[in-house]
């Protein structure tokens, strides 16, 4: 029921990621099925080939996050983060409100003993192909050298088993690529990062290199992660209303990776856009059972153990 | 002598400018006239239009700043802070090292009395034609909610005066545009700037802003400043790289610009960029002669005294 196209965008999204399903894979729509079960049948899809469970409260775009969790349960979000809980469903994502799903996926599936803060992540395409991860995008507006060095490991763990990209470069996102250049938290950080084993650090990058091969994972605060992503997205709007046409900024297209990843709870939670096309679910939906299949979550458990 | 490209960059720059000077306007040239007249004489250009201060000694890109500023004060930047103090000059201009322009210009000029921290702006172009200014891009990467208070105050009246935006719209770069968003910084600046009469404060903006016409001076702390400037430069080289020609783009060349003015100090003072052009050395020197003509140090001095 999430997002500006719901549940249509959803459901012809699931439709679209069944046809790619492997035996043994199942997808679950939790919604109103009094609205699902039509738009499926339009689509001549036997409605028998999803599970269900009913519900029709949603929580909307603008709720109060922590507010809308705890008052509304049985809401679709609500929902899916007790089925998740509950072993129901082995991954969970939504393109709806944000912020509940982050704060449903803490309180639900609970952080990773020895993680201190989750994270939300997102992909970035990199010019010579392929793509990166950069983390923290907006969980954590504030954030400590440790939480960083965490989100380093987060990440090359997501960038190694679930982009099959061995030994990830780690990079920390920063105002010059010196070892002495930042503000207080990078100079904090980088030590933490140049000591560790945890990860590949490759050092400080600056803002023109998000699209470069210097990283394959980038690492910053919540606050800087949101400003450079809403930054980039603006600029990718902006080539499309231009009508540039370039294989680079297509594969900016939120809607060829699916969602952005929840990183550090007891589950593989993914977060999609507001604007989630049915392309978009399909691939959030293919990104889910990649978080399922690599066993991402158990090696993360394994590495803070 | 400053710049990738000097000194003959600087030297075509400042011919180009020459010629739409108006009457009682000088352009002085601060270097090694063994190399500067020889360029002027290849160009046909008659050297007595300019004034200069011979010096052999330059401050190398990669030196640390306050120490090349403190061992090398007959150095060409050394001398221009000189001669800026000693108002044998108006204003000072270089595209040499950027740390030894910020700190030449705090020890020199000194910061106006009651500014806690001098920053550097940087001119947007915006969509809708026009140009914003954003500011602190890199001189400040740890910032107070009072210092981003004064630098609503600096870019209003850069904006105001230079730009020529009358009650230009001030706004703080966050990370969500309700009045609730941010980290402890931006959380702990809203309601100073909210409440302030200094400038016509119209609230939080988003990364994906930078470009539209929701405000005219944007405020943010220096790291995240510094990280979006690179991260919009590394896009604007991405579409000339692609070949992409577009009004919008074009005006994206710092170029057209000339140089970041500092703000906060008792002078006109303006870096440019490392790989500035003929073209960007002419404009930053209309820059200062903007500022010199606007009188914006005798208000930015009013303002705060």
């Amino acid at each position: 029921m999430g997002g500006d196209y719901a549940p249509k965008a959803n459901v012809l999204g699931a439709i679209a990621a069944h046809k790619s399903l492997n035996a043994g894979e199942h997808i679950v729509l939790i919604g109103d099925t009094g609205q699902i079960k039509p738009l499926l049948l339009e689509e001549g899809f036997n409605p028998d080939h999803f599970e269900y469970y009913h519900t029709e409260e949603v929580i909307g775009m603008a709720e109060h996050p922590t507010k809308a969790i705890i008052q509304k349960p049985n809401s679709s979000i609500g929902l899916g983060f007790q089925l998740l809980k509950e072993g129901k469903i082995d991954s969970f994502a939504s393109a709806g409100n944000s912020g509940a799903m982050l704060v449903g996926a803490v309180f639900s599936v609970k952080t990773i003993p020895g993680i201190i803060r989750p994270c939300l992540s997102t992909i970035v395409p990199k010019l010579k192909g392929g793509i990166g991860l950069m983390l923290d995008v907006g969980a954590n507006a504030d954030c400590k050298p440790d939480t960083l060095l965490q989100f380093g490991v987060l990440g090359s763990l997501y960038a190694e088993n679930v982009m099959n990209i061995p030994r990830p470069k780690v990079a920390l996102m920063n105002i010059g690529e010196e070892d002495e250049k930042g503000n207080m938290l990078a100079l904090a950080t980088f030590p933490l990062m140049k000591e560790t084993e945890l990860f590949n650090f490759v050092g400080n990058i600056e803002g023109r290199d998000l699209f470069n091969d210097k990283a394959d994972v980038i690492v910053c605060d919540g606050f800087t992660g949101n400003v450079m992503l809403k930054l980039a997205e603006s600029f990718y709007m902006l080539t499309i209303r231009k009508g540039f046409k370039d294989e680079f900024f297509d594969r900016f297209n939120y809607e060829n990776y699916g969602g952005s990843p929840v990183l550090g709870v007891n589950a593989p939670v993914l977060i999609g856009h507001g604007i989630s096309s049915p392309e978009a679910i399909k691939n959030m939906l293919f990104q889910s059972r990649d978080m399922i299949n690599s066993q991402l979550v158990h090696k993360i458990q394994a590495a803070f153990h």
